[in-house]
């Protein structure tokens, strides 16, 4: 296929330093079109990735990478990096299973310098990279590009914190879209709002322009300011600017995010620094493609769409979204206790709590990306006699496993913890799977945890959480429910009861949230080869119903647990660690399905539980097995 | 016994109220006396809680607690609070098992708000409770005091943030030591520096002072406060203060710490603001006891000590500590091998990383405390050709799960983790034993895992573990070794082989770390009864030994597992899960010891093994009667 495009002829990045300016804003269009292109058919992080296209074709012109390190603050943004280094041929394949990763990925490529995908920790690893560079006597620039929202994470605090002491060369480029993935939240965004807005700002402006211009037009300008970079930064640097300043920081003004020139020449000014810069870009999330620019929030991960229209195709299945259920379920018991507050860590679409928020205003808190706060925070709230629903996903709340012990357990407060995007997530791959939340809670003196097995159950289960004192932890998967009715009034189930959903003598599968649906499926194949099946429902993770394990080790020839979550101290090994303390008269073989102990790479779901032997047909095949063998 | 002191008069806060500060200068004097008397028998954070004695006698004076909320972020400084609340009594039980904890503890006073003993916690948690008053329509002052070194930490600053946003009403009394755990660290610590040598610092401190002075001496100074208290407020706030301002928080010159009226009146002023307000409060840590104003460090948390000379009194093992071993391994190892880099989250002397920072200056990274950061800058160094070796406590790791996870299993980083305090600490309780490392280790794909058994293993595992490519964790526990002979050359011990310490036939105990030496002397015990115990130093922890378990299980009748750390989702199931993944011919019973699902209190370490069932005796009474019945 001929091609006119100069995106086609970039191999590398040292491709884009034989490029005008002029050129590289064609090349921006191009790899808009191409991201455009490809994310309305894979789905995918489409705003963020729009917002900074020239940014990052600025950056690979002006580094030398892969010597130097270009590093992604939670890496969904990194698309046009990935075009730009050697992977356009495979771009199509983007979050596809056995394709491109959604993130940067050091084994998909050289230029990938760390597995981004959690908020906030860029920082720490390029002054880590940085301090390496030191010690070895390197040379290379290191720069992370991290947006506003992100930097409100405590970890970049603690990083800022370190760098504003060590006084070593790195280049921060705040992405600041004015928008994280819904809004911006904190003192901190507010400041940086400000900083936008005032007269310092335009008139400062004005004189780091002047100071560009000067040493633009003529292409002898990089030469001067390589001589005079000090002279140079101090023209950039706003006079009113403190916040970052007062921490060691030289921070610039804000530059504009979509002019190539003013980008490459900023940056090249903050590289000759002789320590940290903070180089502030203002960008527009979603930028060149209208639905996105127009709804960036919609547009921040999204999947597949009309471009003409921006409309998200329809999946086929009639079923809600298990975070839908939970959005209206939290709606109704907020309405019947008005204790009730919820608390969501920048993630209020995500987990479902925008009706929540436009309901009930003062009663929802938004952290923003800040989940070892959220979490304390809930647990004062909850000292203070509140009911705090604390909604964050899987993956994210292991960065709040301490507060969930100390905060939470061990002062044991009345806190519900919804942990949506529990199991495998996907598309997203490695970083974002929920599959350690069952460890990370089940090890936590105090803490109960249910998971349930259809949309019906997370209805009962938030109400039966809301009435129990102490933590508990929900969790349940991303995506479509099973399409069963909902209640009309939400029980109070039983604690550490299960519910056996078929009935069979040969075989048990204890059963734990979505592998309830898959045991039942198993159930069905196996029953058709006369192997009698019985599927529980255990709904209780902690405590788990140990009277239906004993009965199932009594009654059942083979005993199996399933569970979307590490094998390596999951629940299963609970249950076996049950028979083992209090042995029934006979002990039958125990097979545990779960996810093994590797991380698994992204994909539709149905295709992960197939690779990973647990979908109906993976468990029927080593049941049947196993079976054969008794 | 007749008594002239105030201190005894003291049943309640509301008793401070009706002294004057003549006498509540003396109460400190008292307080600071029974302190020192008390914590020469039973150890304690000596240092910390003398440098607030003043701090807190003004807090309950100005507050009404409990209606007012009084908080102490990591809490080791709260003895003088729990001395004018009703504790006097118990005080000699001061960390001692069955007595009073050393740390604020709920169940144990209505005065204590939330456990504390993790640092910068307390600032999340008290902006909650101040949350829930405001919906509550409640009007109680809500107040924490956090020291310098806690400020590092980034969920501090992530509810600062929000803090500064929200505009709520509280007090966050900054208690500014100079001097965190060993010293202070960062970009924010030189700020504070600066702020107090800051000719602006003597000239508002003068000013302050003039507000104060006029308000107070006739009594009707606070009415006037009230009415004025913007006015005043805005005359105590520094000029030049911006790091705090900024993100919104009014922010007052530092106060002299140990002038209990100076204190009152600022606190009156600071609780009449409409906002947050943050209290710069300048002590110094040890005051009044000569030997820890001159060594707050060794005076920080101590056992007990001779009060003439401050020596500590030494106990009758001859056995070094496994610190002080780790404390030379490390140094040779990094004599040997240019790259290794050490860090630790401002535990330089606890993780016994002192000898190397004095001996490897430009290698040694102090990141104040900040494990997340500490974890995440780890994966940096070892992405740039570093080997960094991380060392944190057990406990303290948990504020880094998600960094383990995703910046270095994920990314498959060459870090070694040094857990020190791994399994139960003794003295300072719940918030503090590292009983969860092992779930929280066991589970991350990737990572490989070892506890040694006595100081020579330590060596041997330091040594194995800088050999080996991805990331690895050591846990030994607190305390004294066993006293075996050092290795003249470490060696580097074959991954996932366990050693039999025992031979035995009729039992076999699958022993971790310091269980090793229970597990021998219940053998020990069980031998004299005609009962043959096999004793297997399982050495690895992740990849286990699992053809010694295989072994044990075909040639013995009673198979043991025995970790000190819980057991729900410990080794012990993963040896469980082993067994029923691959089940030799005939499977014997199991029994796992290990930390049962409950937060476990402080006491001396041999009276909580005892306690558990996990000693030598323990193990031996469970093993009997089990093998009775096979």
């Amino acid at each position: 296929m001929e091609s006119h495009r100069i995106l086609d002829m970039i191999s590398s990045p040292a491709d884009l330093k034989l490029l005008t300016n002029e050129e590289l804003s064609i090349l921006a269009s191009e790899i808009r079109e191409q991201i455009i292109t490809t994310t309305s058919k894979t789905g995918g992080h489409v705003a963020p990735s729009l917002g900074v296209v020239e940014l990052i074709l600025a950056c690979h012109s002006v580094l030398d990478c892969p010597h130097d390190k270009l590093l992604f603050d939670v890496g969904h943004q990194s698309y046009a990096h990935k075009l730009v280094t050697g992977r356009l041929g495979e771009f199509d394949t983007l979050r596809q299973f056995g394709g491109m990763s959604g993130f940067p990925k050091a084994s998909e490529s050289e230029y990938d310098v760390h597995p981004s995908g959690h908020a906030s920790d860029s920082v720490s690893v390029a002054l880590g990279l940085a301090m390496a560079r030191d010690l070895n006597g390197g040379d290379e620039k290191i720069v992370t590009i991290i947006g506003d929202a992100s930097l409100s994470g405590g970890m970049a605090f603690e990083a800022l914190n370190q760098l504003g002491q060590l006084q070593t060369p790195m280049v921060i480029i705040l992405n600041d879209n004015e928008m994280s993935i819904s809004r911006n939240i904190g003192a901190l965004a507010r400041y940086l709002g400000e900083k936008r807005a005032s007269r310092e700002y335009t008139r400062t402006r004005d004189s780091v322009q002047s100071v560009l211009e000067a040493s633009g037009p003529l292409g002898r300008g990089l030469v001067d300011l390589g001589r005079n970079a000090k002279d140079s930064f101090k023209q950039m640097v706003i006079p009113g600017e403190m916040l970052f300043e007062k921490l060691g920081i030289t921070c610039t003004a804000p530059i504009p995010g979509h002019d190539i020139a003013a980008l490459k020449r900023a940056l090249r000014v903050c590289l000759k620094a002789d320590g940290p810069t903070l180089l502030h870009v203002v960008t527009k999330k979603g930028k060149g493609y209208e639905p996105a620019e127009e709804n960036p929030s919609k547009f921040h991960g999204i999947g597949p769409y009309d471009i003409a229209t921006g409309e998200v195709k329809k999946g086929s299945s009639s079923a809600p979204k298990y975070t839908s259920v939970f959005s209206k379920a939290i709606v109704a018991e907020a309405e019947r206790d008005h204790d009730i507050v919820a608390i969501t860590a920048a993630m209020k679409d995500g987990t479902g709590l925008a009706a929540f928020s436009e309901k009930f205003p003062k009663r929802f808190i938004d952290t923003g990306i800040a989940e070892e706060h959220a979490v304390a925070l809930a647990s004062g709230l909850a000292l203070g006699g509140k009911k705090p629903v604390v909604c964050i996903y899987s993956t994210f709340m292991q960065r709040a496993f301490d507060q969930l012990v100390i905060n939470n357990a061990l002062a044991n407060t009345n806190v519900v913890f919804c942990l949506d995007r529990a199991g495998l997530v996907g598309d997203d791959g490695p970083t974002h799977h929920g599959v350690f939340d069952i460890v990370y809670g089940r090890m936590v003196p105090g803490v109960r945890m249910m998971a349930p097995s259809d949309e019906a159950e997370l209805v009962h289960m938030l109400h039966t959480a809301l009435a129990l004192e102490g933590p508990v932890i929900l969790r349940w998967p991303r995506g479509e429910a099973r399409g069963v009715e909902l209640p009309a009034v939400p029980q109070v189930l039983e604690e550490g009861k299960s519910r056996t959903t078929r009935e069979g003598s040969d075989v048990a599968i204890l059963a734990f949230g979505r592998m309830v649906q898959e045991a039942e499926g198993a159930a069905d194949i196996l029953a058709k080869e006369g192997v009698s099946v019985r599927v529980v429902d255990m709904r209780w993770i902690k405590p788990f119903d140990e009277e239906a394990v004993r009965k199932a080790a009594l009654e059942c020839k083979l005993v199996c647990t399933a569970e979307e979550g590490a094998i390596e101290g999951g629940i299963g090994e609970g249950i076996l660690e049950a028979l083992a303390a209090n042995p029934p008269a006979q002990v039958p073989p125990v097979l545990t399905f779960g996810i093994p102990d590797e991380f698994v790479e992204q994909g539709k779901v149905p295709q992960l539980h197939h690779m990973l032997g647990i979908d109906s047909c993976g468990m029927a095949a080593r049941i049947r097995e196993k079976y054969a063998e008794l």
